[in-house]
């Protein structure tokens, strides 16, 4: 205490320098367990090359050019997805050559920024609309670029994409024929079944997605159009869809981190997600402690998402995170324990959201500070 | 849409440029209608002179430095409140001159900070236990400056403060004794109450934290210590602090903006609370429209906190959002009238911690873009 002024100055956004301790981190920061997080990546590489099929990593789990560029370096990543235009122009501007913007782009302006984008790396984008069709195509023809679409069908989730079959073969149809742009296959993601807890009713729901997206394959193919990229899946359904036969390219984010709403889902014998562990927590300090069995800590909304539910703590079965607001958790500590700043790690309800809070990754191995990572995208919503 | 070269360009976390119509402003961006912004900082300063208690702003709703100015210079406001030292430092260099922590400050790192800080401005924070006071007093006998310390009592919310009386007494004691500090008072904030729809079940939890209030205050007259400061009070309770002839400080935040959970809180009259208006809406596009009684929007968790409820169609009954996820709203389109590009603004469920997901302010007045204000401490949570 003494001798801050010797140490690295944090404050403001920065919660950390590299070769601090753990303890030293300020709070509440965003921090990786970095061995879990490797560990993570190379499973999953492992596991989707058994499976014979291509992983394009989601970056909107992390909105990290680093972490990106390790999933392509050393986790196998063909490339990356991106939901935005914003998103995508910072993973280009990071040196990230290959982009699939795994949403529709409609807006004039960011058709133009799409278009200017694809002339630096291969961008691909989600289509479920023909008037979009005839935007992507004048955008790309103005700025002589080429811009790879993949039809979105709707196969179970209600959100974005045209109905399998007849629907999409008329998109695909007029993509194929439109200058500036190439048909490359089907975009299928069942968002909605990702975190369905039980593994025969997660299996129903893609059984039915894996039967629509084939069966519009074979009417494209009727129509003479062949799909290079069957895409989609995430960190709870990818075992499906990389075991279909027909879907190649996996789209997995949270995979990396996980989430206490990803433990909740099951496997096929009913225990959680055994193959990736936990590594991102919410790093946070007890700054109340005036009741006896309960403390307050410095981590609330504003550093983690409670959309999928409260956060859990990491290790402490003793402990329970039981209230959230603004900048404060309230915690239950039944055997009185916790101490003023005394400092817990918090598994996040919902990793994506949560990471979209912060302005930078803490690296943590062995109890030390071994990288800050900028959430580069965090913000990017344009 | 061909002369896009000829406007200011937006895109990665830049929404919009002065002078724009609103109808240009990149989706989703957080805008504000900068007339009923303007009536609600003049109907609440108009209000507090009446009662004749102060203002002083919580900036933590808007993480501004322009709106806390703008909330100094034409609102009324004495000062301003923050929960973050890494808050107070973006507010004092930006001019601010009297801030309040009013949280407590308890990190040896965070001490420090604040007692630097406390250098360049005037300086409150709360406090709620014994070991705190002399921490923060060893700090400020370091950098030779003051403290002004406010003792925070737990007056029904449950979260950081003593019990009122004797242990309030007891902290208010050391904080007199020690150098470097000074006792200016009591923090009282029910910040439970603020947002009970009942008006008279709020009644009844105000009436309860002030009758506390005043018995601490009354015990601090006994053992010889006066309060300059008696602070607390939200945009949801204000009414009943400012009539109670004890509170002197009223810290709304929520009340520049409003959201669609204020507007569940219900007046004397069984009516929602009818002073402030809804200036601070997520302005979005529809980018998906393949279903006939449903449309897909651009806004979701990451512009939007969804932890009191899914943000509300602003002026259009007809259209109901009815699920969120990261990137996505689902918006009800029982008569089948939206298109693709067409815009909406949402009323966000709650303002402070959808702020916080922003970088911009896009302040509007008659359609045009008239001013951006930086989130300028967006993600200062240390």
């Amino acid at each position: 205490m003494n001798d801050l002024c010797d140490k690295p100055i944090v404050g403001l956004n920065i919660p950390a320098a590299v070769g601090m301790t753990l303890a030293e981190v300020c709070t509440p920061a965003l921090i990786v367990d970095l061995d879990a997080f490797e560990s993570n990546v190379a499973t999953l590489r492992s596991r989707l090359q058994s499976a014979g099929v291509r992983l394009r990593a989601h970056s909107k789990t992390h909105k990290s050019v680093d972490i990106a560029r390790y999933q392509i370096e050393q986790g196998g990543a063909c490339g990356i997805c991106c939901q935005k235009v914003a998103e995508a122009e910072v993973m280009v501007a990071g040196g990230i050559g290959d982009v699939l913007v795994s949403n529709q782009v409609t807006d004039p302006g960011k058709i133009d920024r799409l278009a200017r984008l694809a002339l630096k790396a291969r961008l691909l984008v989600c289509v479920d609309d023909p008037a979009n069709v005839e935007a992507l195509a004048a955008a790309a023809g103005r700025h002589g670029a080429t811009l790879e679409c993949l039809v979105e069908i709707d196969c179970g989730a209600r959100r974005c994409g045209v109905e399998p079959g007849a629907a999409a073969v008329a998109i695909a149809d007029k993509i194929a024929a439109s200058g500036g742009l190439e048909f490359a296959g089907l975009q299928a993601y069942q968002g909605a079944a990702q975190h369905i807890r039980s593994f025969d009713e997660r299996r129903t729901a893609l059984d039915s997605a894996i039967r629509q997206t084939r069966d519009t394959i074979d009417q494209l193919a009727g129509a003479g159009l062949s799909c290079d990229i069957v895409a989609g899946a995430g960190t709870g359904s990818y075992y499906f869809e990389a075991g279909s036969g027909i879907y190649n390219e996996m789209q997995c984010g949270s995979y990396i981190f996980m989430d206490a709403d990803y433990q909740r889902v099951l496997d096929q014998n009913g225990a959680g997600i055994s193959e990736f562990s936990n590594s991102l927590f919410v790093w946070t300090s007890i700054m109340s402690k005036t009741r006896e069995l309960e403390a307050v800590c410095d981590a609330g909304l504003k550093v983690l998402s409670a959309d999928s539910g409260l956060p859990v703590v990491y290790g402490r079965d003793d402990i329970e995170y039981t209230s959230i607001s603004d900048e404060h958790g309230v915690l239950a500590d039944p055997h009185n324990r916790l101490r003023l700043n005394d400092k817990l790690k918090l598994i996040p309800g919902h990793c994506d959201p949560t990471c979209n809070l912060h302005d930078w990754y803490v690296g943590i191995r062995n109890d030390r500070v071994e990288c800050l990572w900028p959430v580069s995208a965090r913000g990017m919503a344009f």
